[in-house]
């Protein structure tokens, strides 16, 4: 008896070559059309960038601020700078220092504005300044501090003899030395078939699996889907299963020590990536001393089934 | 039979033209009486104004701080600045740039305190000003972090006919482009009439739904309360559903990825503004190569039932 | 039948005089004895203290930083800064400033260190300031952002007639703006009585309430505990009711839109502050519009039931 | 009846001298090996270090950093500062100097860049320098705002008679000044021992306790297991206990006021630290005003049962 359930929040409608909703790195597979943007876009944007793209994006900053300041005090005469006037490019460095001290409110004072339009410009430049750090600071604490999982899937889903009856498994580790605590997971498969009137549908199953909430992980995790009758799988032999056009679709949950908070990790498998009649290497291992060890380059190894 | 339920936290007592609680935007339409204040309503305040009012504001304090640090200075006596003085307004303006250099901590030093008096000043200008910018920097990261859901709702509300019966339906979109993760609804509707002793008095039903709950929502979601027999709806025509003093009111949570925090968005309609014999365009689009679409300018578009 | 509970946690034995275990501003009324501090307990500290004190602290700290390293300054001796040597008196001044120039990091530069010791302890002290600041920005920022819970309840706990019973009552009204979402309340009732062998001894009910959880509140909320049978107060009259040694402590829980998170508030009334036959005047108005409105100085507002 | 439970996440298989996988401090004690590290690491490291490492490795970093702009300024030619040239001992202390005026962004000017390539490389310094302290600011405001449970564990774990069987106890206290809300314990037992085919596997149990969930936690708890008939421990006489090879593994959750947020924290007890026959000294006690009093040396004391 395959327990069916309603849609998860995907729709029935599908797609011949329908792709997962969700990438390989657990963020979202959808195009977005006609999508409005706001300022605090900005900010998630600015915070999902990766560092290097991050650092290049404020130097480039620094260095655009900077010259527009510099045009500027060249606008309003080099004689306003505390600096004897030269070439035009002499000018347009000296007009550039002086901003880059103004801007970071170093203020050697060795160049400096003589004039009132000068001064209320460097007034409103290092303001400017101070804004532009104060955010920067802001969007450094937030790439640091907003909650993120850390944690590895298996590349491989795999399908073996499992008590009696087969088993879909796959697994995880803790990329952390946390532990984690209270992981839960949630697997739902969808199958896309072509319904009566030609369209390609999905179904949605809610898998049973061997154990889906746990109190502590402080190693790896094994999650298992035994086919047995109740399951929507057990009609498909492995060839069949192999050819599926299927998605299983993980929501994992814990409470991550390092922010103290609770947070959620998606993933997917298809299964033309599935391996049959495959397992994973046992990942159990202690110290002499007895301590628990987690070799995070098991986490991949699988074996032939004898 | 209409499932009614007690007082969610309105009262039952009502008012003839009675106002929805929930402004239009999602936040509380309360007239609120002999409210005391205290610094922290200021923090909150700062952080619910528009970017450009809050710039504004900031721009606006800075010149006043200056202006009075300025006066304080000449008060002193411009000559326990570094600067030959000359009229007062040529003072005020070099005194000005003065503060501005010392709030902002640029300190060239071509203008610099030589007295006792306006070392002190100067000295607790700088500490004013770096507590100003530490406030600032905290307003700002407040500003930006404060997680925020972000979907729209429709702007309709319709009624159509739906599996043999009728369907009061909405959607919603994620303006974002994560995936919403365990987004959860629950809609009331409050009915406004007069009782027997000529008083307005609301009644209040938690509507059933088809579905209140998913799982993912990377897409679009339309939410169904069917109009069957258990619904306080049924007994209406569609004629009297648009002259009902009704109003729904919706409360609705999710995990927002972009803050790795639960979020809460409230919403209501009013019957008035119903649409009947009204369905929503199809939204489910996939890309050629099977990728999910979401198309945000097609929450609005509504057509008649054929 | 008094439905009787299990410690929540404040242990069975009382003692005659018992104080409630929360101060009437909801925070811990326990003496702490031979209790190990440490460097996080400051910050909670810093962060619990008002801004008046705050800000004292942070001038204190200023001024106290300063002279210190002025002493070293002019320990070092005056002529390693470009200022003339004077009085002591002049000379400590001198010193104080250019150390106030360096914390905050101004750097005028009309006085700066000429030696290599002046050099280094001056850097250091940049240092210093940066950190110092950094670390109030941090303060300024978490004594804001903290999640408050703002909500005021009724001075008064009254008894009143209700339904052909008694009824204990209580009312709160939010003290922001916002609307509360999901609230819950728990509360607990205390009775201390001599038992048998002549100690005092406390008893524990969970009160049973006309309701304990509503969607939103947008106003206030009047808490009703019906005395009937079930009560564990229904064999007391309204005079025994004034002399019991009895408390009752709540919990409030609710969702807090200005940050976006659950916060808890506590609460405790003692009987000695009972009102009987007396009841809350109402605080239901709407304006000419329709619009809800919430009057403040309505809360603790009684009157005798007639 | 033992009520035995499925691996509540650390395996079945097991080690003859098996370690608890929590450490004494609460945190994980799993050897890693393999682990691909990230940026983000850095980030839960410098936040888990000791505040004097903390101001150790800032101070280091201070002194690389100005050292290695000390060199660049050197490189480019000393000539490039206001200052004259001396011997290369006296050149590094002032290039030195001028790099630590320059990321302090003190900037007096007494040294200040001349040519058109040490304006640049200052200007980068003063960039890196208010980066830096960006995100130092971030980290200490990390450090300090991290929600982090504050209790203690009782050092014993008892053993005694209690209600006409044993029971099996400990006690945890509050470390904060705060009431606990709504604590609640989860205690899984452990028990290690050989099975058939001569490997140790690990049973789980899930102790009942006495009461698992509080409301309030002003003071100290006692947590008690009854060795009742349905107790796992039941069949083993005291002297058994004592040579179990066994571990208690404790999770208690609460929502902290300090930090308005919900805590984790983790525990475990080996059996060969169990006392038998002993008991904990009272911790109840009230003031003369009747106020209650939380001695913390308490915690501790426990003495021989009569």
């Amino acid at each position: 008896m395959a327990k069916k359930i309603k849609d998860p929040g995907l729709g029935y409608i599908s797609n011949e070559n329908v792709q997962s909703f969700i990438s390989p790195n657990g963020s979202s597979n959808v195009l977005h059309l006609n999508r409005s943007r706001n300022f605090d876009d900005l900010y998630t944007y600015l915070l999902g960038l990766s560092w290097g793209v991050f650092l290049l994006l404020v130097s480039l900053g620094f260095i655009l601020l900077n010259t527009f300041f510099a045009l500027i005090y060249l606008w309003i005469g080099i004689e306003e700078l505390t600096i004897p006037s030269g070439y035009w490019w002499e000018n347009f460095l000296n007009a550039f220092n002086f901003s880059a001290q103004t801007i970071t409110t170093v203020g050697y004072g060795a160049i400096s504005p003589t004039g009132m339009l000068s001064g209320v410009v460097s007034s409103l430049e290092a303001l400017a300044g101070l804004m532009s750090f104060s955010f920067i600071t802001g969007l450094l604490y937030g790439r640091f501090s907003k909650p993120k999982p850390s944690l590895k899937f298996s590349k491989s889903l795999v399908v073996r003899d499992f008590e009696e009856e087969r088993g879909l498994m796959f697994r995880l580790a803790n990329k952390r030395t946390t532990i984690m605590i209270e992981p839960e997971i949630k697997v739902t498969l969808t199958i896309t078939e072509k319904d009566k009137s030609g369209e390609f549908k999905r179904s949605f199953f809610q898998l049973d699996l061997e154990r889906d909430k746990v109190t502590y992980l402080p190693t790896m995790w094994t999650i298992v889907h035994k086919i047995d009758k109740s399951s929507p799988l057990h009609k498909y032999s492995n060839k069949q299963l192999l050819k599926l056009k299927a998605n299983i679709y993980i929501l994992f949950q814990y409470h991550e020590e390092s922010y103290a908070q609770k947070v959620y990790k998606m993933h997917s498998y298809a299964f033309n990536d599935l391996l049959v009649d495959t397992k994973f290497k046992s990942s159990v291992k202690f110290s002499k001393e007895g301590q628990m060890i987690l070799d995070h380059d098991l986490l991949n190894q699988t074996e032939p089934v004898d």
